[in-house]
C-alpha cells in the first residue's frame, strides 16, 4: 500500500483535527511534516504524535521533496499564497474554505493549479456529511425526480467575537459560503441570480461592525429550480444544519443529528437531548470522509469532489449576495469561462 | 337509507359518549331511546339531544318493538342480564367490555345470542384504533410474514379509586383484558398458556385491597408465537398505549398519538407536548369506528368484528392470569367447544 | 343556551362541510337556512339534514329576520357583494378567503362592516390548526423569545385544472394567500416588503396560462424579522404543510400530520404511510375550531380571530408579490389607515 | 502521561477491533504485544500496525514483565484459564463475555482475581452505548423515579451457523446474556427469579440442534420491579437493540440508531434507511468507551464498571433461564456470598 506523505500547514484547532483524522482513519496517508508561524505552540503536541518534521516557515515544508500533498489550514488571507506556492512545488493541495475573499486571487490559484497539474480540493466538508450525502444520493438516483427546490437551514449556535466578524468578509463570505456550495452540490446546477435579505437581530455590535447576523437568500438555478438559504449567527439550541430537496417525484429531508436518541417522558413533556452545539461534533464524519475522497482523488480513482472552480463559484455567489444586500436588488451572476 | 333505531342502556359518561358518536357520525343510526336506573340525572341532556323515549327500567326500552339494537353501557355486573334480555327481545346487542367477570354467565349470554340469532358485538374499542388497525393490516397483508412476537404496552395515567379497584375483578379482568383481546386481534391466534407476574409498586393501598398495579404477562399462542403484555396503573406522562408485532419478514410498531406534533427547541432540550392523558382523547376515532362496523355487521356486510366468543376468550385468559399470579406457575388454557 | 341561527350561502363542497361541522360540533349554532344559485343540486341533502329554509337567491335568506349570522362559501367574485348585503341586513358574517381579489372591493366590505357594526371573520382556517396554533402559543408564551424568522412550506398535492388557474388570480392570490396570513399570524407583525421568485416547473400548461406553479417569497416584517414562504402546486407525496418560527430563545416547528404513526420495518427500509393528500383531511380540526371561535366572537367573548383587515392585508401582500414577480424587484408595502 | 502496556490475547475479528480501538482512541494505552494460537494469520496485520511482540502461546505474552494488562478475546472456553493465568501473573484483565459457561469456573476466576488484587473487567460493551448510558443517567438522576419496569428488545439480524449454535451454550448463555446484564445495569438491582419462554420459529435446524431462536423472559428484581427481555435470532430489518425503563416519575426509551436521518417522501410512502445490520456498526462507540473506562479503572479513578461478579451474575441468570425453559416453571435465584 502506497502511503501518501502529507504536510499540514497551519496547526491551530482545525489543523490539529486534520492531523488526528489523517492519522487515525486514513491508512494511506502519513502525516509527515507540519508547519505553522507559531510552531512553538504545537511542538509538544506534534512530538507526542510522532511528527518529526516541523517548521515555522511553510516554504521549508514545501521544500521537502518526499511530500506528496499539503493540507492548508491557516488563516484565510494566506490560503491563496500558500496554495500557489504548493502547486508550484508540485504538491497536491487540500485547502480550507474559502480559498480567498476575492475572485482575482482564487483565479490565480486556479491558474497555478492548472499549470502544475496537481489535485486541488477545497474543504467544503458538509458535502461529506452522512445525511447530506444521502440526500444527494436520492437526487442522483432519481428518487425525487427533477429538482424544483433546495432549502437550506444553517445556523451557528453563537456568534463569533465581533473582532473576528470585522475581518471575516461578512456573513455571506464567512458563513453562508458553505450553504452556497450545498445548493450547488445538491442541485448539480449553477446559481444564476441571487436576492439577499439580511437583518441585525442577534447582537447590535454585529450591526455596528457593518455586518448582519440573520439572513434569507433566494437563489435561481441554471436548471430553472429555486433555492433558499437561511442563516442565523445564534441558534441557542445548537448548531442547526438541515437540507431539503424537493422535486417532481418527491422530497428528501436531512434533519439534525442528535447525540443520542433517548426520549424522556415526564409529567411535563417528552424531551430529548439538544442537538450538538459544536460544529466538530456535528461534522465528525464529514471531516474524515473528505480526506478519504482526497486520497481517492490523489490515486485518480475519482474526480476531485470539491475542486478549485467549486471554491470560486461559492465566492462569486457570496459577493453577489453582498451586492444584493447593499442595493436591495436581485443580482444576476455571469461566470467567466475558465 | 334504512336508519337503525338504537336504544342506549346506561347513560353515564360512556353512555353519553356513545350517544353523541352515534348521532354525529353514524348516519344510519338513530338514537331512539335511552334507559338508566338514574335516568333523572340524564333527562335534561337527553332532551337537549332530542331523545324522546327515556326510561328508568331498561325492560321498558326493550319493549319498544321499533328498536333494532341496544348499546349496553351499564355497570359490568348487569351486562349479562341485560344482554340476555335484549337477545330474547330480538334486539341486536353492542355490549361494553367485559361481558361478565365469570365464564358461566358469558356462556349464558352466548347461548341466548345463538338462540335469538342476533348480532352481538363487544366494546373492545382498541381494535378500531387507526394505529392498531394499521398494524393489523400489515399483518394481514403479509408485510411482516409469520408472526413471531406480539408486544403490548398498556398503561393508565393514574389508578382509579381503591373503592373501584376492590370491585373491579382485579387488574387482569379490569384493565389487561383489553390487551388480551389485542394480542388475539393482532396475532389471529388463540392463547394456549399464560405466565403472570405482578407487583404492587404504585400505591400500597392497592396492594392492601388485594390487587396489583404493575404486571408483565407472557402468553403462548396457538401458532407457536409468543406475546408479552405489560401494564401499569400509573404512567405519570399519560395514557401509554403501544403495540408491536414482529415476524419473519419484519415488524410493525404503533406508537402513542400526540395532541400535536410541534417540537420546541430551547437551550435546555427539544420537547413535545405529552401524550393524551385521557382514554377518550386517545381513542376518539376508535369509539366512532366500532359503531360503523356494528352497523355494517347489522347490515350483514361484515362478520361481527368482536363477537361474544371474543368476549369470552378475554375473560378466560384473565382468569388464567389470576391463577398464575396466585400460584406462581404457568397456566394452560383449555377452551370448551361452543 | 342561546342558539345562533346561521344561514349558509353557497352549498358546494365547502358549504356542505361547513353545514356538517356547524351541526355536529357547534352546539350554540343552528343551521337555519341555506341559499345557492343552484340550490336544486343540494335540496335533497339539505332536507336530509333537516334544513328547512332553502333559497336560490341569497337575498331571500338575508331577509329572514331571525337569522343572526351568515357563512359565505360562494365563488370568490361574489364574496364582497354578499358580505356587504349581509352587513347591511345586520347579519354577522363568516366569509371564505379571499374576501375579493381587489383592494378596493375589500375596503368596501370593511366600510360596510364598520357601518353595520357586525362581526366579520375571514376563513383563514389554518390559524385554527392544532399544530400551527401550538406554535403560536409558544411564540405568545415567550418560549422562543423575539421572533427572527418565520419559515412556511405549503404545497398542494396536485395542481387544479388549468381552467381554474386561469380565473384564480394566480398562485399568490389563490394559494399563497393562506401563507401570507400564516406569517402575519405567527409573527404578530406586518409585512413591509416582499421579493417574489416564481417558476413554472410542474406543468407547462400552467405557464401558458400565465401563472407559475413553484414559488419562493421572502418577506420583511415590521418588527425587523424575516420570513420565507415556499409553494408548489404539486407535492406528489401529499399536502405538505409546515411552519417554523425561530427566535432569540429557540424554535418551534410544526410538521405534517400523518394518518397513523405505524412504522413498518422490512428488509428494504423503515416506512410510514404518506401524509394526507386532501386538505380536508389535514385541516379537519381547523375547520371546526374556526367556527367555535366565530361563535365566541359573536358572544363578545373574544376579539374576532381573523378580521376584515386581516383579509385585506393578505390580498395587499399577494398583489405586491405579483408586482415583484413581474418586475424582478423588491416591493415595499404601504398600508392606508383604515 | 503514563502509557499502559496492553497485551491482546486472541487476534480474531474482535481482537483486531480491540487493537484498532486501543491504538486510535485510547492515548493512555499502548498495544505492546499480541498472542494467538494461530498467530501466523495475523502476523502481517500486526506488523503493519507496529506491534512487535507477537506470540502463539499466551503464556509467553504473560511472561513479559512490562505488560500492565491483557485483553482476552479468545474463544469462550479459554477465557477462564487465561484470566486466571493473567491474574496470577499480576496482569489486569479485560475479558470478553461470557467469562465461562459454568458458575464454578467463573468463581475460580473471581478467586484468582481477588487473590492477585488485579482489575478485572468483563466486555459487556452495551453498558457503554451512548443511548443506553443516557437511559441509565436518567435513572441515576432520578428523572424517572423508582424503577418499576425494564423492557429490553434485543434481536440479531440473522442466526449464526448451526454449528456455532451447537457449541454456544444456547440462546440464553450466548445471546441474552448481554440483556441480563442490561437489566442489572439499568435497574441497579439483582434478579431474584426468572420465567423463560422460548420457541423455534426462525429455522427448524436450530430446534434440531436443541436450541430456541425466539424467547421472552420475565425477571423479578430485588427492588420489587419487573423486567422483560425478548430475543430473536433473526430480525430481517437489522440489529434491533432497544431499552426502556419505566418508573414512578416517567420513562426513558432508547431506540435504534440509524445510519442517517434522511427521510424520503414519495408517492408510495415516507421512508428512511434501515437500522444497522452489523453489531460493530451499532456499537462502534460502545467498544471504544469501554476501554476508556478500563483505563480509568486501572488508574483507580473509577470502580470497575463491569466486574467479575457482574460476569458471574449474568451466567447464573442464563442458567436459571435454561432450567425454567426446560421445566416450564419459574426459577428463583439464590446467590452465594462471594
Amino acid at each position: 500500500m502506497k502511503k501518501y506523505k502529507i504536510g499540514v500547514i497551519g496547526t491551530g484547532r482545525i489543523g490539529k483535527l486534520h492531523i488526528e483524522n489523517l492519522m487515525r482513519y486514513i491508512p494511506e496517508a502519513e502525516v509527515y511534516a507540519a508547519a505553522d508561524v507559531m510552531i512553538e505552540h504545537s511542538k509538544e503536541w506534534l512530538e507526542e504524535n510522532n511528527i518529526e518534521h516541523v517548521f515555522s516557515d511553510y516554504k521549508d515544508l514545501l521544500a521537502l521533496e518526499e511530500i506528496d500533498a499539503v493540507v492548508i489550514s491557516t488563516p484565510t488571507d494566506t490560503h491563496a499564497e500558500i496554495s500557489i506556492a504548493a502547486a508550484e512545488a508540485g504538491k497536491h493541495v487540500f485547502c480550507e474554505k474559502p480559498v480567498d475573499l476575492t475572485v482575482e486571487r482564487v483565479k490565480d490559484v486556479i491558474a497555478a493549479v492548472k499549470k502544475a497539474d496537481v489535485v486541488f480540493q477545497v474543504g467544503f466538508n458538509r458535502r461529506f456529511d452522512h445525511n447530506f450525502r444521502r440526500v444527494r444520493e436520492h437526487v442522483v438516483d432519481g428518487n425525487i425526480g427533477d429538482v424544483h427546490m433546495v432549502l437550506v437551514t444553517s445556523r451557528d449556535p453563537a456568534p463569533p467575537p465581533v473582532s473576528y466578524i470585522e475581518s471575516s468578509g461578512g456573513l455571506f463570505l464567512d458563513m453562508m459560503i458553505h450553504d452556497f456550495d450545498m445548493v450547488r452540490y445538491q442541485s448539480g446546477a449553477e446559481v444564476v441570480a441571487v436576492t439577499a435579505h439580511g437583518a441585525n437581530l442577534v447582537d447590535p455590535e454585529i450591526g455596528e461592525a457593518g455586518d448582519i447576523d440573520t439572513a434569507i437568500v433566494t437563489l435561481e438555478l441554471s436548471n430553472g429550480a429555486l433555492a433558499m438559504i437561511n442563516n442565523s449567527r445564534q441558534a441557542v439550541y445548537g448548531y442547526d444544519q438541515r437540507v431539503e430537496v424537493f422535486g417532481s417525484k418527491g422530497q428528501a429531508t436531512a434533519y439534525n443529528d442528535q447525540p443520542n436518541n433517548v426520549e424522556l417522558y415526564t409529567e411535563e413533556d417528552i424531551s430529548t437531548d439538544k442537538i450538538p452545539y459544536f460544529f466538530l461534533d456535528r461534522y465528525t464524519n464529514a471531516f474524515i470522509n473528505q480526506f478519504e475522497d482526497f486520497i481517492k482523488a490523489l490515486k485518480g480513482e475519482i474526480e476531485v469532489p470539491v475542486n478549485d472552480v467549486d471554491g470560486l463559484r461559492a465566492i462569486e455567489i457570496a459577493l453577489a449576495c453582498n451586492e444584493s444586500l447593499k442595493t436591495g436588488e436581485r443580482v444576476e451572476l455571469v461566470y467567466d469561462e475558465l
